[in-house]
């Protein structure tokens, strides 16, 4: 059996980490063709880089069956009327399931059935948990005024798939109105910005 | 898609409980055989037959690739010098992990290897994760004075099998020695009983 030090891990609600464990860092310019809108995005740009989220991860062994977890850390803030967001991801192997748990802070969350294509706009808060099935693409938005800190479980087998976010995107964003999120489509909201 | 009651659940780290998911309780008297000590046992349920555990669970989908999650609350107490503990399992599936997330309390996990037949003595407490390695028995005690609740995320396709633990129990024993717990061997602790 692997040594005691391998089994058990350490996480941070306050910092995101997991002791011991990798940290990636996503800057604002890591996250250009997220936002929709781009007149927005390439005006805070010019106005800094700051890190958008961070994700570490523990991948105790590799095999079906087996789980990886990471947590992961969204600053609060937004891109014109897009919250901060991650890139989004599908799972290579598509049946591949995950379960978020909130931990601090104010998310949501966007599911979008790749089948179907319907989209959902779920809390992620403490002491909640968000079931994303198989054959989704999901992505997590901070919508709130602090650090939004969470955990995913998912299968070792599962792997990301960023590539196919990155060229289709979603076809709906989460943006602020009225200080609140709503779940817009994606080119109603380009639309409103006379961007097409 | 799901429609998003049954993609968000929430959990209450104080009760124990997933809003909206049944909860199994777990009585002493549903626990023979479990305890090393039959003498210590049956004097305790001569006292009354206490809740040891409770465990909700939420299963939103079956299948490879998907996953469920339980969250567990073991009480606080002994039976003579073993502490509270749950029957414990092995998957029905052998290769599929669980991981624990502490939330509350101050536990141990028993792991113990069916191939190799090594045991592992792990800490189980708020903002730790346990990885459960496919192929491995495991237990959960509480050596705390208040509830220990904890999360388990496990692959859908796992199952329980309880039935080859209630026959051969485990190798190992957590029992209080000097007000904390220690990893003994079962044969040595009961033969210090003098019960066998």
């Amino acid at each position: 059996m692997k040594r005691m030090e391998e089994l058990l891990s350490r996480f941070n609600p306050d910092t995101g980490t997991i002791d011991g464990a990798p940290t990636v860092t996503r800057r604002l310019s890591d996250l250009r063709n997220c936002f929709a809108d781009e007149r927005a995005y390439e005006a805070a740009l010019q106005q800094g880089n700051p890190i958008i989220y961070t994700v570490a991860s523990v991948e105790p062994a590799a095999g079906d069956g087996q789980l990886h977890y990471c947590i992961g850390m969204i600053m609060p803030g937004r891109v014109g009327d897009e919250y901060y967001l991650t890139k989004g991801h599908l799972h290579e192997w598509r049946p591949a399931a995950e379960f978020y748990i909130g931990l601090r802070g104010k998310g949501m969350m966007l599911l979008e059935d790749i089948n179907s294509g319907e989209s959902r706009m779920l809390d992620l808060v403490a002491n909640s948990a968000v079931y994303v099935p198989g054959f989704t693409a999901h992505r997590t938005v901070n919508v709130g005024a602090v650090p939004l800190v969470y955990l995913g479980v998912y299968p070792a087998a599962a792997g990301h798939d960023y590539r196919t976010i990155a060229e289709k995107n979603f076809r709906k964003v989460i943006v602020m109105r009225n200080d609140r999120p709503v779940l817009m489509e994606r080119e109603e909201f380009v639309r409103g910005l006379g961007l097409i």
